[in-house]
């Protein structure tokens, strides 16, 4: 059975942010040649997230989608941004610890906020592809989310698609 | 490698609505003749969402299980519904513009807190095919949910089925 | 096309508890002999979630991890612990009844924070696997959540793979 696997990279900036990803991951169905099957958005990073949304046509001053802001702003009520140690009881001093063996910088770990809202969030989305189509709907757009605010980073996105 | 496809549609209301859908799964899985694999249910729609949960036993005088309620009213707590425009940030001026275009009420627009709930809650669910079963255990049930507050739709529940 | 089935067990706890995995996934998808596909890890427990996040490294007293109980105390939040019927509107009458036959005691149901908790969580992640590896990146480690405080028990953590 075929199984197609591609990666791409987005760059994220120091807030939320949402990359239309949809167009890629059209490209890479184009390209495995599966008409049929289940296709994976995956993120690998633990601050991270894939959704599927529509588009909101507005942004605001940043850039980003108002819908997207509106999800950041509830997100931000229930999980509110991590300022400094102490917010949340992680990264405790082991954390800082092991991170520094790795050179990391103390505040690169006060992302415990974009953890948490990458656990809420989900890690991946599941979508079937019919005659060579994601089944995305009329609207359906697909967004990679980096929640982490304490730098920005190169990231992978990942698909992965199963079929025939 | 077997893949197979099939849609059925479900009518919802003008309030949160939770179709139980476990029952045409099941036809589907017999029908689609694969034994083992992965099977995903799947909503096209960005403010519906797929989940599996308990039968609650329990309705309230809408029809609502009772758990089903709960989760409304945990929703209604970090989501609150869209009453005007203004309570939330979407829909902004482009995306009425947008939507006049498609002919579309500006009314039907104010269904945020349904896009909202629907990316907190998640497109679809996984599930893994054993011999011909899903593997639900004894209690777990599929759930169709439309979050859209503003009218009553049509909508397509998809199901995918990769495997042998 | 190979479609490989596994399951373990865990014993969970009277309080949410975070289960690492990682290691008997890995030991599966060997097993399997997939190189390239799609893995699920899955909960058939309506009070249960799988998640992906980092290791914390620091645990509280109860040995809980501690970006978990930053999530649990998230959690506390938005969905409080069930402690007596009338909290929420589930159990109803009927959803104790029917408890009553299977032999269960009333208190057992007392675990709707859980129902909702799970719902939220998700009821399984979903990951790539390349050249016979999961692609969790760096810092990826899978965790099975049992969110019922109501009683401990054994659950059934179950692993599907599909590929080549």
């Amino acid at each position: 059975m075929p199984v197609y696997h591609a990666v791409f990279n987005i760059v994220s900036d120091r807030r939320p942010t949402f990359h239309p990803v949809t167009d890629q991951v059209k490209e890479i169905v184009e390209k495995s040649g599966i008409k049929n099957g289940i296709l994976i958005v995956f993120s690998q990073h633990t601050t991270c997230s894939v959704m599927i949304q529509e588009a909101s046509d507005d942004v605001n001053y940043w850039g980003t989608e108002l819908l997207m802001q509106d999800l950041v702003n509830v997100l931000e009520k229930i999980i509110p941004t991590c300022k400094t140690e102490g917010d949340y009881l992680h990264p405790g001093p082991e954390h800082i610890r092991e991170a520094g063996k790795r050179d990391e910088e103390p505040f690169w770990s006060l992302n415990t906020d974009a953890h948490l809202r990458s656990i809420l969030m989900g890690r991946s989305v599941s979508i079937p592809v019919v005659d060579g189509q994601m089944q995305l709907g009329e609207f359906g757009r697909i967004y990679f989310a980096d929640f982490d605010q304490v730098r920005a980073r190169e990231r992978i996105v990942t698909v992965q698609i199963v079929g025939e």
